[in-house]
């Protein structure tokens, strides 16, 4: 970690924000350009998040790791712990707190990009049982993804993998994978295609907390042993 | 190979799991949200595997290669074999009962996820002569690429390459390109677009058996006298 | 920089031409074949801007540094000026005047391979408030993703990372992301899918400059101490 | 060269063979599966093409160099005849005639695999103007691309960048894009959605050669001077 907390918390709030500017702003784009195939638009969706999330990756990862999730935050405080290297507790909360702050103007953002109200609450109900079980599978998943890279020193391809998982994941999961708590609390903010109705948000969080705890002890039955390494930034330049 | 037999054991069967989920449930997705065109199903389904399974690759690699498929742990015990390197018989074994509970699992959960039963068997027949031809060359192209990438010293472009390589695939090949026993078990295990019935079953594995005698005779003859390295994991940091 | 001028603005000129050419002329293409869903022609159109883009930085790249982009080469000099390796400021204009040619020649150039008359002028109008404020969101983002991946030593990073920043942001924005002034003017010169009316063009470009502005406060804030380094080409040979 | 001229050329039969059935065989099944848009065709059939020829590069290149297209074999001759290294016209003449051969049997083997009569002569004509200057901005392109990449010591990139250059051909060209004499002669026998009549097929490689021709000149243009370098094969393993 060679930046400043200040320079890193910027990096988050703006790579979060513009995370969720993807993913609403073409949820957006394509509910109006393609109004007769929910799947064709879901099609535009997952593969503008899979080309935006990867440059976002790289456009911020060297500042801050490219979290924009506090349960990879958490995550990389508990698995860097040992070695006294990863984020601590208190960088992990100022760090879910500008993600949080990021994903909400990321939601305005998109919405006034596209000349809609700055902030309109999304009324699209989703927790099922169903997609909570998704959300774990796509939480742990995750995780376990970014710290196999980390761990195996590949971080420098955090950028297409992470990218590219989410964009399967958008599809194979029934909830198309949220997967991240800042994420989810932006996107109550819009009531559009990726909006997530209020109520939905506490069962969907949960779930990925699950995911997050079931990611790391995968990662630990995995990749046990290099725990001197766990804090190494998930993007570093070669 | 550095990870201990049940470390490795776990990684297959984790990741043939989540290879399945990852076919089954997209083809769920794409069925339900795109019902007016199959192609366009075809092309959500296909991509959600080239980035899931090019993930998976390089989550699971570092621990087990990656393999997810016994016809490619056969072909890694043979053509290791001189240089006493490869997987031993008894670990293609065990490679093939984790990687078929896997694939079985995977249906299983995808079926969950999506609110379904947790298990239905098949009635998609797929055993045409065009398909088994198929099934032949998906197999052996596999092969080839594989070993072609580890036998040159760039298997850490596995996960791109065979994840690019199966969703072209899934559109050249008149059978979608199964080219994995387990996963062609597994898939019977979900009544959905990614199904196939039972009774297609034998056939298409042993079009995937002649596949991989021609994909290894194609190594033998184009890759020829590096016998010392055909043992190492398919995918391995760089 | 190693070439000379005149083969440098040769390349900026090739390149911009068929990076107009890619986007009109997929335009055009995808317009003609998916005529009943716009949705499905800007996944087209996209796509093929993704991997054409990517090819020509790779292609143009070591020559001139593949700008293609007024914007970007005024980001190159002011980045690279403090450490006397940037452009100068008149090879920024003489790298604009060939940057501009090239864009109204691609557009010729896609309208003669569709068989269209060689130049009609766009009657799309474009200029909407959410549309400008897309326009400055889509160049500070192509501007601090260009400059982070060249002031972390991974310019060899931009073919892929710029080609997918660009067809995500076709999705994300409303404007559909022109972000390139040279580009918006070539646009001018055919009226089909890519066109734009020439009255919107100043607004257009107007916020490409104050994105201009962000995207280099961005980089100045989150990437600094390394003006030494400011001046390297986007894309260099690893 | 480290490969024997009989592997190569059983290289490049092959992987022309594939390429043409990755063609062919995807664009039936688009055909079939997605009737009611031809350009959600097109898209399959380019997707299809994008990730099927990469991995096809990445194949046999470090055994042939991964032509599979006798113009590049031509321009492989051309620049790296100076310093003595690339193939001798007596090679070209060789490659070229099993990538003639590969491109037929890889047509037959698509028709096989999806259940039709093994050959059918193409009836699509497509010798337009537009077509034709389609076909020399694309084959001058895809020179351009790769010999770009050779002369700058970036010859591993080959794969992705000339699979996504042509998957960006397909849509801005109006042509989709042959620029290759051996695939435009195999795609003569299928009567499906990418065959081309025999009629089209003498102006289609006329224009291809010009299109060599001009890519040839771009290249000298642009990378002067390194004409020791000029017969590294197009891929190398790093």
């Amino acid at each position: 970690m060679i930046s400043s907390l200040p320079r890193r918390l910027l990096a988050e709030f703006l790579g979060t924000a513009l995370l969720v500017a993807v993913v609403v702003g073409s949820g957006i784009a394509a509910q109006q350009l393609s109004p007769d195939d929910v799947g064709l638009q879901l099609l535009e969706n997952s593969m503008a998040t899979v080309f935006g999330l990867a440059a976002l990756i790289l456009m911020f990862g060297p500042v801050s790791g490219a979290h924009f999730n506090p349960v990879v935050s958490l995550a990389d405080w508990f698995l860097g712990r040992k070695a006294g290297k990863g984020l601590s507790l208190a960088e992990v909360g100022a760090y879910a707190v500008v993600q949080i702050a990021g994903g909400i103007g990321g939601a305005v953002l998109a919405n006034l990009m596209f000349d809609l109200d700055a902030v309109t609450i999304s009324t699209k109900d989703r927790a099922t049982s169903g997609h909570l079980l998704a959300e774990i599978v796509a939480t742990a998943g995750l995780v376990a993804l970014i710290f196999a890279l980390v761990r195996s020193n590949r971080g420098a391809l955090a950028a297409p993998a992470v990218g590219g998982y989410i964009g399967a994941a958008y599809w194979f999961t029934s909830s198309t994978s949220f997967a991240n708590p800042a994420v989810t609390i932006g996107r109550i903010f819009s009531d559009t295609f990726a909006g997530i109705a209020p109520s939905s948000v506490a069962p969907f969080i949960l779930a990925q907390l699950v995911g997050l705890v079931l990611g790391v002890l995968l990662i630990l039955a995995l990749y046990p042993g290099v725990g001197d390494k766990a804090d190494d930034v998930v993007v570093r330049p070669g």
